[in-house]
């Protein structure tokens, strides 16, 4: 990521933590002090809360408080992921545009991320809530060198890296329930859609939709799916409301967190997929667990014993036959209202 | 495919097979004599040859010397593929055009046709000479209801639909290379690049395109794939210049059979897979052959024994074992420069 003037003024002012003079803002930077006036002006329009004393200099008294491109890319840190942000108020879905930047020849790792979808999607064409200001609504491109039929390792690795974000930002410990969900409290709070473009034997590009349920309260959820999901908030007892300073700054900083676990584990998925997969058993809340799967329409009941190398389920069937399954509707007793 | 009355008038001058009078076509069509000669006019202005006498009224005396989207739409007598034809003179690349299409919801059994392509691929990234008027350039979009990894069976039916309609229209018997060639003389004629967006167990669209060289004299073709690659005209002696009015009547033609055949043969799949394969088999010149094949940057020789129902091939290899592949790079002895 490249940084621009203002995003050096910002860095600079946050690390001060109390005021900056013109004059060595304009030294460091090697703009006027006019020129330094300007931005600063310029980042207030979109939201800074910059102080400024005749005698002392400027000072930062706050970040904006709507999710904001530069808050979400300043000093990442990241070399592959998050390289090019893209980030929009409102978009029909962060996967269709991720799936048109990348079929237009973008890098690996941008990233679209909006403030709300208006037609969010979840796996089956099923559609997904994504309400301004309640979550993380993204997607990323990816373009793995591995055959399309190890993709599923890519949503293993998505889930273990969104499980790791959660745990830093929030302290909370969430479960994975395969292959795609991120489970709290017996409900999902996180979704994960993997995408591809591929020929027979070759993937084009990967998108993984990522759809993290933050800021809702309760009653944020519509009622038919109020027993199903929850929030990051839900658990901690309080919903956020959209202009609450608290909503951008934990969801801008768990988007950020979340793609730097994507990079560290997407990366160790080329060098050391087994701890990926070993990683991603002790998030699990799937393996020991009875289950139902159906499977192209029959239904099995059964346990789930283990994952393959290739992340394929692997269940114990009630019939005593072992069973691998490559994708397919699993109901995890406990979790999502299956008892 | 809704006729319009262009359409119409067309159809009526063409069972005509003389003139029809200015009457007759206003009476039969619902239309004044005066709206008649607007169209007529228009006609002319896409090509046609059509002559008028004041006593005798309209005579069809030439369809245009270019495709033309009226020609190759005109009485198809298809259900589903070739419904939505979209013909371009030159574009970038059909699957690309139709990727875009299927993307934005197009119906299944859309096809983009071109005249040229401008950057035409083949697999794995590589280009695909695609000369103004040389050539089939086209690609169809399908949504077929099956799971991502029996994809191989649309390439698998495509190469027979393609091979029974070359056969129908200009007698010539080519032959299939697994996965995705039609052989001619031993050299490539025809070739097939199927591409998927998918999720983990949910096929979005398959955009299988269709490359059949038509028109070349051997000097069309760059020299270095002289020895690789042939035309259907080449095969018969005679290169067709672009102007000629043959070249664009007999790719017309077969363009119509493709997409007659690929209805056929792609609704077989849905109810008799086995015979598409069985069909595939006679089609062949792969099965029986000394071969070699690159799977994963290993080197096998072997020979191919069968395919399998979801369309590998069965290689019995030089050191006994059988193994299947899924796609690679295959060589078949006697075909496209290999000995």
């Amino acid at each position: 990521m490249q940084l621009d003037i203002r995003d050096k003024l910002i860095r600079r002012l946050k690390e001060a933590g109390g005021y900056v003079s013109g004059e060595v803002l304009s030294e460091e930077l090697g703009i006027t002090r006019t020129a330094i006036w300007k931005h600063i002006r310029e980042l207030r329009s979109e939201g800074y809360e910059i102080e400024s004393s005749p005698g002392l200099g400027y000072r930062l008294a706050g970040v904006p408080r709507k999710m904001n491109a530069r808050e979400l890319a300043y000093d990442l840190g990241t070399t592959v992921i998050g390289k090019d942000i893209r980030y929009f108020e409102s978009i029909d879905s962060t996967n269709s545009a991720a799936k048109k930047a990348a079929a237009e020849g973008c890098d690996e790792g941008t990233v679209i991320v909006a403030d709300a979808q208006t037609a969010g999607r979840g796996r089956l064409g099923r559609s997904w809530n994504s309400a301004a200001g309640k979550g993380i609504w993204m997607s990323v491109v990816l373009r793995p060198e591995m055959a399309p039929e190890d993709v599923q390792l890519v949503t293993i690795a998505a889930s273990v890296a969104v499980s790791r974000a959660i745990f830093s930002v929030t302290g909370i410990r969430t479960g994975i329930k395969w292959p795609n969900d991120i489970i709290l409290d017996g409900k999902k709070v996180c979704g994960i859609l993997t995408e591809m473009s591929t020929e027979i034997d070759r993937i084009n590009y990967v998108v993984l939709g990522i759809g993290l349920n933050v800021s809702h309260g309760p009653a944020d959820f519509p009622e038919e799916i109020r027993d199903k999901a929850t929030s990051l908030m839900c658990h901690q007892g309080e919903g956020l409301n959209d202009a609450d300073e608290k909503s951008a700054r934990v969801r801008t900083a768990l988007f950020r967190e979340i793609l730097r676990e994507l990079e560290n584990v997407y990366f160790m998925l080329g060098s050391n997929a087994k701890a990926v997969l070993d990683e991603w058993r002790e998030w699990s809340v799937t393996l020991g667990r009875p289950l139902r799967a159906e499977i192209r329409g029959v239904e099995y009941k059964g346990t789930a014993v283990d994952i393959t190398p290739e992340g394929r389920l692997v269940i114990k069937c009630s019939d005593g036959v072992i069973r691998e399954v490559m994708s397919g509707e699993v109901s995890i007793r406990g979790v999502m209202g299956y008892v």
